[in-house]
């Protein structure tokens, strides 16, 4: 087991600090796993409490030695239910709750815990903290990047005419676990799920899902009405594999191209211009360019290149964004999106994917994720870009 | 693609609209997806609101005609955002909202588009609906009990000595797949994840986990601490192997046993015992004891057979229930459990799961998915139960 490095949480509950004396916080709650994993490097079932003048508490409800030994915190104590920590607690004004992932429920009820403190939302500070990467994250999500690369390397052996999507996104997977893809991508919402096997190939590409992506897919039935399903997958169609890792908790997301006997023009010349617009986008970014001028910047490009109605998906199920931050989430800070207004900083990473849909035909494009530098890009990404053909 | 029956959805809101007058609700608000899908037949992005006296009405975010050929609802609108929901709404005195499963910045957030209204929690109805299982959706789960007898019988084919956990997982997970196995668990809470491939082999059983349940296991990392890990799979140990299935987005949870070469005799005892404590509750089940009563009775018989001590997990790590309902989530009514106390029902479905933790060695159970009927139950599980050796 590799356990976060004591000096890596050190680093990130300072930054807390300091955006927790910003916010005029007495103190934060973290009930969101992912959150209070990158800040205790622990996952075991607990509430981590940050004072803004003591040291961090992790209250452990389940598993109390395992979490003693997977964080570097002082003060971890084993508690039964979340009343027990009203013992802890100073009086305190004002106490950040994560508003926008805690159940109603679970927050009215623990407001009655904090008394008459006026409570805020705590979630935009590890939103903000988790959108810059350290280099032990990078190097995760470099490794996440190796295990996709072996993964697509296994594409042009198991695919096969006739099989269906989901037949070729199981066998994917496996090998990918057995690398140590961790198979659950998570997101910030109850609402939205992602599956590694999102494999659409012909028509299942322009089937337009529930969920705000121009590659939606038929999925297995109306209660999975998303990425592969029991379609077989025929030869001369285009075949796209979008196929997210999972390591040590840290995604990277990927997508590529591929096709049996050959693949149609249109979808070639299409793929090329996803992969052109991808790096001018990419460029531009570098020069600070906002996220909605970015995305702007996009549209034009895909409509000099003849594909203004296939990009990003069809008329009104066009999606409103080109890249999404990734790390411990698909959803991640920052966006490259209509509605969002900032310029791309360094040590941020993002999943960029322009994608095109052709109503009756199939789907095509790419989508890497990437490291922002100073002045420059890394791709964290890094299968051959080329369409593969068996 | 299979939809659901019109006739299946009319008697669920019909049944709905029973709860809704006896809590005096004008009207009820479902934005939890398997919820809406339970009483609309599409998962696609949206909101269902079910007024008192008038039909009710799907609000779709995403894909429409997807929604308009999934669902028989004659009301299915499109918008573009929660706002719009408003014009279409009567003034109303009670409403409810999913309160459990909403975050509580939703809840607020819809709390101003509904005015001076009452906002009640409407989680409680769907969950007493969707405790009693159709005999369609009996139907589903016994196929989803269908797949997973197939995935089982792959066992002594691919167990091998050496392998990985995570390995074997993966490669069953594909096969369950290409079977229709959709893959993602649900739960009811952002706080829970669980996974079809939860496989302990010796020490991994005894590893306590961040989820309430006997069987922990290492995981993959301290970011996924749970389930199957990069542990090898040794000759002569306990080979527990719990492999949920879900078809058309229902569940059916199974467990069973196997070894490579010989199970040690301890084991093959207490999973006699476990066998034998699941049979005689279920039987204790259909005289109408208390749920408390049923979860008392198992630790008595498991005392009575010397496994006290091991029974459900080690001194405080114990859990404290012995059953769960499932359906489309993995957390439905009813428990057998310390804290419940009503009888289990006819026409409700449990996954029962007496498993045995010995620390330093591994961990043994048994888990089927159980239909109470009248005066009887039927096993929609049906993997042959005894121990495999290969």
């Amino acid at each position: 087991m590799r356990y976060t490095p004591a000096a890596e949480i050190t680093e990130r509950l300072s930054n807390l600090r300091i955006l927790m004396e910003k916010a005029s916080l007495d103190g934060a709650f973290f009930h969101h796993k992912v959150d209070y994993f990158y800040l205790t490097g622990t996952m075991q079932n607990g509430i981590l409490f940050v004072p803004a003048d003591d040291d961090p508490i992790f209250f452990v409800k389940r598993a109390f030695p395992r979490a003693r030994k997977e964080s570097p915190l002082k003060r971890i104590l084993p508690i039964r239910s979340s009343k027990e920590i009203v013992s802890e607690l100073k009086p305190m004004k004002r106490v950040g709750l994560q508003l926008d992932v805690m159940s109603y429920n679970d927050v009215m009820q623990f407001k009655k815990f904090l008394g008459s403190a006026e409570t805020v939302d705590s979630s935009p500070l590890t939103r903000e903290l988790r959108k810059y990467k350290s280099p032990y994250e990078i190097s995760l999500m470099k490794k996440a990047g190796a295990i996709g690369k072996k993964v697509y390397a296994r594409v042009p052996e198991l695919l096969k005419e006739g099989m269906t999507e989901i037949e070729l996104g199981g066998l994917l997977e496996a090998h990918a676990k057995a690398l140590g893809h961790e198979g659950i991508l998570r997101t910030r919402s109850l609402m939205f799920e992602a599956y590694s096997w999102h494999i659409l190939s012909g028509i299942s590409g322009t089937v337009v899902s529930q969920v705000d992506t121009p590659a939606g897919g038929l999925g297995l039935s109306p209660a999975f009405p998303m990425g592969a399903g029991m379609k077989k997958i025929k030869a001369h169609e285009p075949i796209m594999i979008d196929f997210p890792i999972c390591y040590q908790g840290y995604l990277v997301d990927e997508t590529r191209m591929f096709a049996i006997g050959s693949m149609p023009e249109l979808f070639l010349k299409a793929y090329d211009a996803c992969r052109e617009i991808q790096y001018r986008v990419l460029d531009k970014a570098l020069t600070g360019m906002g996220s909605d001028k970015l995305f702007e910047y996009s549209l034009d490009l895909a409509r000099q290149m003849g594909f203004g109605a296939n990009y990003l998906g069809v008329k009104q199920h066009r999606v409103r964004f080109l890249a999404h931050g990734i790390g411990l989430e698909l959803s991640d800070m920052p966006f490259i999106a209509a509605a969002h207004k900032y310029p791309i900083e360094k040590n941020t990473v993002l999943a960029i994917e322009p994608k095109m849909v052709f109503p009756g035909k199939g789907i095509c494009g790419i989508e890497n994720t990437v490291l922002i530098k100073d002045g420059a890009y890394r791709v964290l990404s890094n299968t051959d870009e080329r369409v593969v053909v068996v």
